[in-house]
């Protein structure tokens, strides 16, 4: 098995993106992608996008975007893991690069949510439609009612849930492909308009068109390209039940602890060697419980040391240095990438602003539906 | 790089399937392919789908399915590349088996299609949205236009291009899980109703439900599991333009020829070495042009062989020996791993009454829209 590296990547601005289709989106994030990497000519590609189908009534995205990013005849594959699909691109280019089949693989993902009246409904084909959706229950009320345990167990105060998003539009501030780069208040945040008790919108992740590529490449190969390439140290990836019932404890991500547990052991780390992780926070309960599942704090521990600062620059370790889902956006097949690049960026050393000190270990961690599936990457700074 | 074997198959018969939904049918296909090679966990899973979205309004299909077949925990994915969505869940677990990440790999297949209205309308989803189904144009009619040309360009006759399903119901006729398991006479397809001139219902594949899975491992551990294991000896892949207006010439499927190409180079070998081919005869006129672009025939000369009896049992080639989408029955994303166990059963023994004598070698050969992605696969007794 080869040793795998990153080599470019692009992506767009995270938002509502009137002008651009998922083609355009997609052509636009690879294209930057492999400026940035150099390459006229890509080996593979893989698309991430959870649910083209319901949002634009357009599948085969292989073919499309082979078309559209003028890559016609090179091997393609659209995949999808609900809101964990972006990450699962990553990991398969990864494979497919260490396999030794291909040399120069594109991993991208892409979603075009903005052009549907209600993306909760289609989003919600990431539960179990058979015994969640059909009867009335969506990601805001799943979240929801994990929020509502998790409160209750460890004494987490609403106050000191806000401090979540709070956190992560605070960095978001400088990152300019943030959807919504502006600081929230506490105030912001516990005035804002109810949607699941006890979750209110400002904690929960908007609907964003976008897209994000990468290039990889054997490591053996990266300078070639770039004088600054990063590793994939390791991935791990793992699915859970996708019922929210079937979940033993509503406090825990079981899903989560697998991934990272089966990343770490791979790269052959533990947590205290991460210095920044990107982690899903569709909502911020969701930011807390998988920080503990990732063993960056003890059960019950994360929201309150949250709220404390151990979660942001000079604290334990920086979660979500990019803003995370809920400020930079959260186009879903494309946020696993986007991940991805915010770990580039940070461990290329050209992060600006929101630049982790002296990072050498970065760890993205990409979620699809309740814990359903879970997609954990490594990083290391060369 | 490893080499990989099959080593247990299993599927769901094919039709209306009305008692079964999407997960109890991929369960049945998975459990009897586990089943088959005598293991009871797997590392790792792909299930080809192309638009559960849209079909069942469910996506996640990675935690959905690993769920129902009993292997939660266990890394998934769902990948899509329209009607090669099959063949690209082989050619994943392939590449994943071949990279040495995971030992034991699900590959499998599922549609639930005969739960909506209009199924046309989804595959459509299959084509250029903006360009093509929007203004109105589906599959019967893009292939109608394809048929149209080549008839025209090489004079094969009406009668000719109705020799093609008449072939494939033949052979369907001793397959078990054919969904259309009998005869069809000249008058049959001539009299059939007319869906886009000149091809007629007895040209096109049908609607149906079903799954189809293969487990693949290492080949040096193959025999741990089966006395009859098969070998992948070679994977192609390629995408094409996905809108037909693109193409340079309608009577030509480059993407069919570049992905075979990529196989016979990877597995070093010849269209002479191939003793059996499963195609996509989506439409008739398509297993003609694709058994032109894989090299069994010259090209405008495939119809009037096949209808000469160059297509089955003592001619040049088998093409379809199970019947062929049009017989065997077309549940979009299982399609191209029924072919992989076609191939699997003929090389190694167990095709029954439709078995190829002596065969060494057989192909597969799955398609996405009209030529906008192809999935080929070299099989090998060993």
């Amino acid at each position: 098995m080869r040793d795998v590296a990153i080599i470019g990547v692009g992506m767009t601005k995270f938002g509502e993106l009137w002008e651009q289709g998922i083609r355009d989106m997609f052509a636009e994030a690879a294209i930057k992608a492999m400026d940035d990497a150099g390459v006229k000519k890509i080996d593979s590609f893989y698309v991430g996008a959870m649910s083209s189908g319901l949002y634009t009534y357009q599948e085969h995205l292989s073919s499309l975007m082979a078309d559209y990013m003028g890559q016609i005849g090179v091997p393609g594959l659209h995949v999808e893991s609900a809101c964990a699909s972006g990450g699962s691109a990553v990991r398969s280019a990864f494979i497919e690069v260490a396999s030794g089949i291909s040399d120069i693989v594109l991993a991208g993902g892409v979603e075009k949510m903005w052009d549907v009246e209600d993306g909760t409904i289609v989003l919600a084909t990431a539960a179990d439609q058979e015994y969640e959706a059909y009867n009335g229950v969506t990601f805001p009320g799943l979240y929801a009612m994990i929020a509502r345990v998790y409160m209750e167990k460890y004494g987490l105060t609403r106050e000191e849930l806000a401090q979540v998003p709070i956190k992560n539009h605070k960095h978001s501030v400088n990152n300019p492909n943030a959807q919504y780069p502006f600081e929230l208040s506490l105030n912001d945040v516990l005035k804002s308009s109810m949607v699941a008790d006890p979750l209110r919108l400002m904690d929960c992740s908007p609907i964003t068109d976008g897209a994000a590529a990468v290039i990889l490449c054997p490591l053996d190969r990266a300078k070639e390209f770039t004088d600054k390439p990063v590793r994939i140290r390791a991935i791990g990836a793992a699915t859970g039940p996708i019922a929210l019932h079937d979940h033993k404890d509503l406090t825990r991500l079981d899903v989560v602890k697998l991934a990272g547990d089966r990343a770490y052991k791979m790269a052959g780390l533990s947590p205290s060697d991460i210095s920044f992780v990107e982690v899903h926070d569709c909502f911020s309960i969701a930011e807390i419980i998988v920080a503990e599942e990732l063993g960056f704090f003890e059960y019950g521990t994360a929201g309150k040391a949250i709220a404390e600062g151990q979660g942001t620059y000079g604290g334990k370790i920086v979660i979500n240095p990019s803003g995370g889902l809920k400020a930079k956006g959260h186009p879903v097949g494309a946020t696993g990438v986007a991940q991805v690049i915010e770990a580039y960026y940070q461990l290329s050393g050209k992060a600006g602003a929101r630049q982790v000190p002296n990072a050498k270990f970065g760890m993205t961690q990409n979620m699809g539906g309740s814990g359903g599936s879970c997609i954990v990457h490594i990083l290391e700074a060369l």
